[in-house]
C-alpha cells in the first residue's frame, strides 16, 4: 500500500563525472537511487539535462507520493541565490543561477542548491557522526583539503557562501608554494597530489611497503585511498606517512577551533578507509594546538556516511 | 533642563590595573567617565568593590535619568552566564560569577558580562570602524593578540564563550615555543614579549634607529607602541620590523577570512600608532593568504575608538 501521508524529497549530488540522485524520505533513508555521467565538460546546459533526466526518473519512483523539495550539492562556491560560480571539475561554467534553472523546470517543487562540502557536512549533521552534535567542523581530505561549517545545526555559509575553506589555512608561512598562488596551505601539504607525490619519493627507499602492490607498482596511480589501505593493513611507511599528514591537518583544525570556541571535527573522504589511528593523530594534533580550556574537550570523528553523504545531505537540505 | 525620557547605560571596562568607568547616551557618547584602581591582585572581593564604587559614581552624574543597564568588559574566558574564568591579570581569580555578583548590588539593571577583546569588537561594530560591517574580525594586537568576531552584527562567542583566540593559530608548525604550550602561534611571532625581544637584538646592529632614543637607550621597555612610534617619525628599522610583524599578522588573519568568508578585518592596540603603512602590511598579506575570490574584497582596517573602546563596547552590551 502506498503511504501519500509522509512526503519525500530528492537529493542530486552533482559531480565533475557523474550525477547521483537519490528519493528520500524524512526520516533519511534512501528510498531509490540511481547514478548517471554528468556531462561535466560539455557546459551547465548539458549538466542541468542530466541533473532534470535524473530527478524526472527518480520522481517516478515516488509511488504516488509528493515530491516536495530537490536538494542540490554542487561543486564550486554557491551563494545564497542558488548560483553556482567556477565549479572546479565542470568545464565553460562561469556563473549559473542553477536553482533558478532547475526551478524553471519543476515549478511548485521547494529547489535548494550548495556546496558539496557543505551538503556533507549537513548529512554528517542530520543523521550521521555529527547527530549529537549542534556545531562542528566537517573535513574532507581527498583530492583537495575541503571544509564544512556547522553552527547551530546549520550550514554556516558565510555573507558570501564561501566559508569552511580550511583547505588554504597556511601552517608553514615560508612553506610549498599551493595552486592557489599561496604558501604552506595545509592542502600543499596533505592534499592527494602533494601526499602522493611526498610518498613516491619515499617509496624509493622503501620498495617493499605494501603500498606498491596496491597500485600494481605504478606510482602514478597513487592515491590517499591506497596508503589509508595499506595503513589499514599494517604497513609502517603507509602508518608513518598517514600519521604525519594527520598531524598536520590538525594544525589547520585547530586554528578553525581556536576561532569558532569548537570541540569537534569530523573527518571525511579518502582518508575514513585508515581506521582508527588516522584519526587518532588529527585528534592528538589538534587537542595540541589549542588553548588549554578546549583540550579536553576536542573529539575527531570519522565520517559515517561514506557514499550516500551527498544525496542525504542534498536531500536534508529541503528536509 | 533634565532629559529623562532618554535613559542611559554605563560600561565598565575592567583591567589588571584599572576600572575604567563611563556614563553613556545611546548614541555612544560618553557623557562621564572616571577610573580607579581594580585592585586586580586582591581578588574577586576587592575588585568587585571597586567595580561598585565606580558605578555608584556614574550613577550619581546621570542628572536624574534612568540608568538601564550596567555592562562589564572583562579580561578572561565569559561564559553566557557572566562567569568570568581564570583572567589573566586578575590573581586569586578561579571561577567568579560576575553578572549575578553585580546583580544583587543592582537589582531591576540590565547587567551583561563579556570578554574584553568582544567588548572592544563590539565597540568598533557600533560606534568606530565596522559601523557599514555587520561581518568582520577584530583584532587586538598588543601584550598578546587576541581577536572577536562580529557576525550580523553581534557579538559571536561561540558555545562557551571562548571563541576569536586567533592569536594562537600557528602560521609555523615548527615554529618558536609560544606560552600556551604550541608552537608557532601567530603570538608568538607578534605578541609583545616576542617582537621587542627580536627587536632588541636587531638594535645592536642599528644603534641609531629612533626606536632607541624613544625607550631612552633601555632596551627592557621595547614595546610595540615605541617601535610604531620610531615607524611613523620614518625610522627605517621600525619601519622593517613593523612590516615583517603585520605580513605574519596577516596569515593568520587570512585562515580566519578563508574559514568564515569575512573580508573585514579591524586592528586595535598599540600598533594604531604606527600609521597607515603597518595597517597595509597586514592587507597586503591577508589578500595573498585568501582564495581568489575573496581578495579583491579584503580590507584591513585600523581601530576608530582608542582608549574609549572599552567603556563604550561594555556599554553596547546592554543597549
Amino acid at each position: 500500500m502506498t503511504n501519500t501521508s509522509s512526503n519525500l524529497v530528492i537529493g542530486v549530488d552533482l559531480g565533475g563525472t557523474t550525477v547521483k540522485t537519490g528519493l528520500v524520505s524524512g526520516d533519511g533513508v534512501v528510498m531509490y537511487q540511481a547514478k548517471r555521467p554528468s556531462h561535466g565538460t560539455d557546459g551547465p546546459g548539458a549538466v542541468i539535462k542530466q541533473i532534470e533526466a535524473s530527478v524526472r526518473e527518480a520522481m517516478q519512483h515516488a509511488d504516488g507520493r509528493t515530491v516536495t523539495g530537490i536538494g542540490i550539492g554542487s561543486p564550486g562556491m554557491v551563494n545564497d541565490r542558488g548560483v553556482v560560480q567556477s565549479p572546479p571539475n565542470l568545464g565553460k561554467w562561469d556563473s549559473v543561477p542553477l536553482k533558478d534553472e532547475i526551478q524553471k523546470l519543476f515549478p511548485g517543487v521547494a529547489i535548494t542548491v550548495d556546496n558539496d562540502a557543505n551538503v556533507a557536512a549537513l548529512a554528517e549533521a542530520k543523521f550521521g557522526a555529527g547527530r549529537q552534535y549542534p556545531n562542528f567542523l566537517f573535513v574532507i581530505w581527498g583530492t583537495g583539503v575541503g571544509g564544512g561549517i556547522i553552527l547551530n545545526g546549520q550550514i554556516y555559509r558565510g555573507p558570501k557562501g564561501g566559508a569552511g575553506e580550511i583547505g588554504h589555512i597556511s601552517i608553514d608561512y615560508n612553506g610549498p608554494e599551493c595552486n592557489c598562488g599561496s604558501r604552506g596551505c595545509v592542502e600543499a601539504f596533505v592534499g592527494q597530489r602533494y601526499l602522493s607525490k611526498r610518498t613516491a619519493e619515499r617509496l624509493k627507499e622503501n620498495p617493499k611497503s605494501k603500498i606498491l602492490d596496491l597500485v600494481g607498482g605504478d606510482v602514478s596511480k597513487l592515491e590517499p585511498y591506497y596508503i589509508a589501505q595499506a595503513a589499514h593493513q599494517g604497513d609502517a611507511l603507509a602508518k608513518e606517512i598517514l600519521l604525519e599528514a594527520g598531524t598536520l591537518l590538525g594544525v589547520a583544525i585547530g586554528a578553525v577551533m581556536n576561532t569558532l570556541d569548537f570541540s569537534v571535527s569530523i573527518i571525511g573522504g579518502g582518508i575514513s578507509a585508515a581506521g582508527d589511528f588516522a584519526i587518532r593523530s588529527i585528534e592528538e594534533s589538534v587537542r595540541a594546538h589549542v588553548l588549554k580550556p578546549l583540550q579536553s574537550e576536542i573529539r575527531v570523528l570519522p565520517a559515517q556516511l561514506g557514499n550516500n553523504a551527498g544525496i542525504l545531505g542534498a536531500a536534508g537540505l529541503v528536509l
